[in-house]
Parts: C-alpha cells; structure tokens; sequence
C-alpha cells in the first residue's frame, strides 16, 4: 500500500516530547484531538513483542484533558455519561461513556475526580469540551471547562512497575489500577495514576509542567536501561487482541454503549439525570441488533481504512471495524459489529479482498 | 527536516474521491475534521502557479457540513455566532464566527441556508456539531444537529470559470459569489456554490451522492484537459498571500474576533441573540492589545510547527503563527499575532531561528 506523508501546521499540534521521540526512531503520526500522536517505530510486529515484554514510553499527550470546574461541575459531567458517578471518589480513575441526547456515543474518556468540585476528562479523539461548553451555556451551569497544559507520559509493560519504583521510589507500586495521586520527584510533583491504553500493565503520568515533564523523560529512558526501554505507542495489535475499543474506529456517533458493549457503565435505574437516559431506557427495553465482538480471519495481513462488509453467503453478518495481522494467533484478528443473528458464534463469513472471499469467524472480546 | 509518514485507520476517514486522487500524484496528507485532507502533490510552488494560472480539483471532503434542521434550526444557528443573520436569504453563503461564550473563536465556517428552517455548517477544523448538540439539549430546542454524506469538491482557479461552463453548461456562469444552486448534469443535480478556500476564484460542489460525485469528479478532469487541469489542495502560499485565515493554525480558542480582524462579522448592536454577546460588547469596549496581520520576513525557507515569538530586542512584538516561502515576494510571508504598540507597522522585528536572528516587517493582509 501507499504511504503518504503528513503535513506538519500548528493546527496539528505537537507535543512538548515531539523533538525527542522523533529523534529516538519515530517513524509515523496519527492524528488525535488535533495533535501528533506517535504512531510506529520500528514496526508494529517488534514493537508489539517488546511491549508484552520490556516496558515501553508513551508520548500520549494527545490524550488530552478537558477540566471541569465549579459548583455545578458534577452536575455537567453526570449529564453527559451514563454511568453512575454519584459516588465516585476523588482520587479515583473513571471509564465513562459520553453520549449526546439520543444515547449515541461522542467518546469513551476515562474521567478522573480531582475534588468534588473538580474533574478531568482525559479523551479520546472527539471535541467534547465543546459539548460541555454548549451544555453549560444552554442551562446556566455553574461550571468552567477549559484544556488545561497537561502532557501524558504513558509507561506501559510488564517492567512498568519496576522502572516506576526505580525512579519513582517503593510507594508508587503501591497505587492501585484506576487510583491517581502525586509523586514527588527531585524538586517536583507528579500527578500519576495506574492507568493505560494496554492490558500489560503501567502508568500515566499526567505532566502539568513542561520542564518537569522532560527531566522525568530523560529519567525514564536512562533509568529504564536496565529494563530494555523503548520509545512506543499504542500497539494496534495488543489493544485489538485486549479488546481495548477505539473511539472513531470501532464506533462513532451512529453506535449507542449497548452497541459497544459497554452495560455495564450504563445506568438506566437509579435517579441520575443525563441527556441521553430516555433514548438509552428506550433502547434497553426494545433491545439491540448488533454489537462489537471480536473475530478472527484467515490472512497474514489487512490494511483497514472504512468498515468492511463479512457476508455470509448473501447475508450481511456484520461490519469489520478494526483489524490487523497477530503473530500469536498467526492470522488477522479484528474487532466488527455483528448483527444478533449472529452472536452464537457459530457462522463463519468470507471478507472479500480485492474479488478473493477470504473466511473468517467470530469469537468474543478480549480475544484469547 | 525529517518527514514522517500518517497512520491510516478508519478514524481518520478516507473520502469518495481518496482512490482516485491517490493515484494522481497525492505526496501529503493532513488531517481535518477526523478526516483525511489531500496537502501535496507535486511540490507547493510548482501547485501555487498552477493554481493561479489554471485550474484544479481538490478533495475538500473534509470541509463537514453540520446540518441544523427544525423549528428552532434559526435560532440555534444565531445562537452560536455573532454575525447577524436575521436578514439572511435561502441560497445564501455567510462567512460566520462560532464563538463560546467568552466570546471566544471556535470555528470560522460558511453557513449556507438551505430553507428558514434548514441550514449547513461548512466546517473548518473543530466538532461544532458536539458545541451545537450541547446547546440545543440545554435549551430544549426543535433542532436536529447532523452530519449528512455531503463531500464537497472544490474547482479552483482563473480558468474554473470556463471549466465549469464547458461541463455543466453557461448556467453556471451566472452564479455571484456567494450564492448556490442546484444545477442539473447527466441524470442528477449538484448543489454548486460560488465559493472556495482560494481567492483565484472558483466553486464548490457539495456532493451528495457517492456515485454522482464520482462521475463529475471524472467529467472534470477529462473535460479539463484543454485547461490544464490538475488536482491540487489547499495551498499554503495563495492563502497566507490572501490573508484566508486558518482555524487552528491562526486563531484559537484564546482568540476572540476582533483579534482575528473580523470586526465586520461582529454585530454588537442589535438586538440578535448569541452567547459570547456580553464577553464580546465588553471586549469592544475595552478594546484589545493584539490583533492578526501579515508579516514579510528576510528567509528562503521556514517550517512551522507552533507559534513563534517575534522580538524587537528584549521586547515582545508578537507572535508569528503561520509562514511559508513565497516565490512572489521572494522572501517569507506569514500571519502573526501582534501587539497594539506596534500596529502602526514601523517596527521591524527578528525571529530566532536556530540561534540566528532573522530581520521581518508588519504589513496589512492581504499581503501585497
């Protein structure tokens, strides 16, 4: 396939970690939140294997943090997801469905509890601080949004922690998956929680100071040595094979949280108020046609840029999303929309590449 | 400086015409509105000469287009910008500020108005459709926000004119700028206005139709041969020389109108209704300390990644935001934020480029 090279502007902004990693091996961008997102090194396939091993640095700061603060801040976050944070706590990490008022997905941010006053949303590719700007206006909140200069470093491998504590000291491996808190660091404080866009364990230190940010960069990668550290980047592969969903590729606007099979955040019961409650109480007690699941196809590679058809015979299966070729299965693995007829799992399909149907069949998520 | 290569993925959505102009010598992408923006070709002097001299096409696709629609379409539309549009006519185009309630730029889109109750949103890079969803659930309005199929082609340059004459007829020559229409070719109709990102003169066809689109986009090309036809994007060099401004790359979302030189589309006065009225009858008032103007400064080349400072000595006289190498001018031109003091454009300044201070002069935009 061919390659196209990307059009620097300040309009895709870049970040305060941009003239290092480019210098450590990057390779490709994606764009995200309006801004360069590190996207390969030296290969997707080597980097997807020291990820599962070593530890890896993430110039994620395309993750970007919408603040919400004021007296009606809780109120304004509570309207725009589904799930139920009436007794979130401060300190604590919260993966929150965002929805407009027909219970369509906008994003899938984690929300973090500054204080009750207080929130982040640290997003995925969508602008919701506009959504929450419009929200305010329209009924008067008591709430200021704005995107503060929060820079994300990512650690993330199974030596995360090791290299954490190395640097860190002992109490940082004593925080606990979706906790956040400060850590100081040779004169400074860093706001880090157990976090991360991979099922192999690590970090996400959210920099609020650009200097800062940098020396513990430096840090990272000559402490990390002994570790056999990396520059990386969210790995196609791990997420996929993780069933990590991707905010634009295996859903958008036309795709409700049932769609996404993410029930569980939804909370249709209890006396919270948020826009879309009424579409999604309708959508529970009628039911859905189709969900993500994972699947499976005979091919030792794939490039996706649209959903793909998987026809069984004439019939529509579903839509392939997201895929990519896995050195563990040793075929393409992906993550599609199945129609409910389908959902026993016991229905292959053919995706048709370039005229040739390739089989494929369906499994669940995360995909084992 | 070191290029690098874009990740392709569904989230950064393709377009009808990506196959086709692929193979017609695309170089470059950019990324717009979740979507993938063709940036270069065959090298953006070569693309500047042409584009004033012929004629091109260019995959506008990700200009979105908003729909509003309903009972309160009218007012929901008033509501996020502060140019009048009580008098506004059905087939009319409106260059419009979106602004935040601070009064601050969150999108410079044209609004086209289909019906009294129907409207367009031709996008430049933010989601507005969230900011407009936000507002309309606040307010409880009769107004439907969507993102119809609509991909636009542009045809730009002198001999446009001719062009479009010869493929869809004289008709079309009788379009004022501004305006659009429905115009009849080969079985369908395209909505055509008299518009473009380009000041070389041309239109923009908003395809509504996959198959159709692809059929004109072909009629053009085979029918332009006799102009010299060829495709082309965006460029860099025609808008800053024009003094198009760029969202996100010019202006921000700390920049109100004013700042952008967008007095004209300010209404202050009557009694319309939008949010960031009070922010904005305040900043008329107290007036503001910097504002956009066009800059010349003494190099053959420059790469902009983020906003640079602009010093007079240790004095700040601005902040230089987007710049490119004019073969006109034969030096480079640019557009820069700069302060009150030195509006009067008898200060020189220098940009420190690698150590090296390099002499520049204000001028007024356009640049001539």
């Amino acid at each position: 396939m061919k390659k196209f090279y990307i059009a620097k502007s300040r309009r895709l902004r870049g970040t305060p970690f941009s003239s290092r990693i480019e210098s450590q091996g990057l390779t490709a961008y994606t764009v995200y939140n309006h801004m360069l997102l590190p996207a390969g090194f030296e290969g997707i396939e080597k980097e997807y294997n020291h990820l599962k091993t070593h530890v890896q640095i993430w110039d994620v700061a395309a993750e970007r943090q919408i603040q919400i603060e004021g007296t009606d801040a809780a109120k304004l976050v509570q309207l725009m997801t589904c799930r139920n944070l009436k007794n979130s706590k401060v300190g604590r990490c919260y993966y929150s469905p965002i929805i407009d008022e027909q219970g369509k997905m906008i994003n899938d941010p984690i929300i973090l509890k500054l204080s009750e006053n207080k929130f982040w949303i640290s997003l995925a590719d969508s602008d919701v601080g506009l959504f929450a700007k419009g929200i305010a206006s329209g009924l008067k909140l008591q709430a200021e949004v704005s995107e503060p200069d929060v820079n994300i470093l990512a650690v993330q491998g199974p030596k995360s922690f090791k290299l954490m504590e190395k640097v860190l000291g002992k109490k940082i491996t004593e925080l606990k998956f979706f906790d956040f808190d400060y850590f100081p660091f040779k004169g400074n404080k860093y706001f880090i929680a157990r976090s991360g866009w991979s099922k192999q364990g690590g970090y996400e230190i959210y920099t609020e100071n650009r200097e800062a940010a940098l020396n513990l960069y430096d840090e990272l990668f000559s402490g990390g040595k002994d570790f056999n550290v990396k520059p990386g980047c969210p790995n196609l592969i791990e997420r996929i094979e993780s069933g990590l969903l991707s905010c634009g590729n295996d859903f958008d606007n036309n795709d409700n949280p049932f769609h996404c099979g993410l029930d569980k955040y939804v909370d249709i019961k209890s006396d919270i108020n948020y826009l879309g409650k009424q579409a999604l109480i309708k959508v529970s007690k009628e039911g859905i046609k189709r969900k993500l699941m994972g699947v499976k196809i005979d091919l030792d590679k794939i490039e996706m840029m649209e959903e793909q058809p998987l026809l069984n015979g004439k019939n529509l299966v579903g839509y392939l999303r997201s895929a990519v070729y896995s050195p563990h299965f040793k075929k393409v693995v992906g993550i599609a929309m199945i129609k409910k007829e389908y959902w026993d799992k016991k229905t292959s399909f053919a995706l048709d590449i370039q005229g040739t149907k390739i089989k494929g069949i369906i499994c669940n998520l995360p995909i084992v």
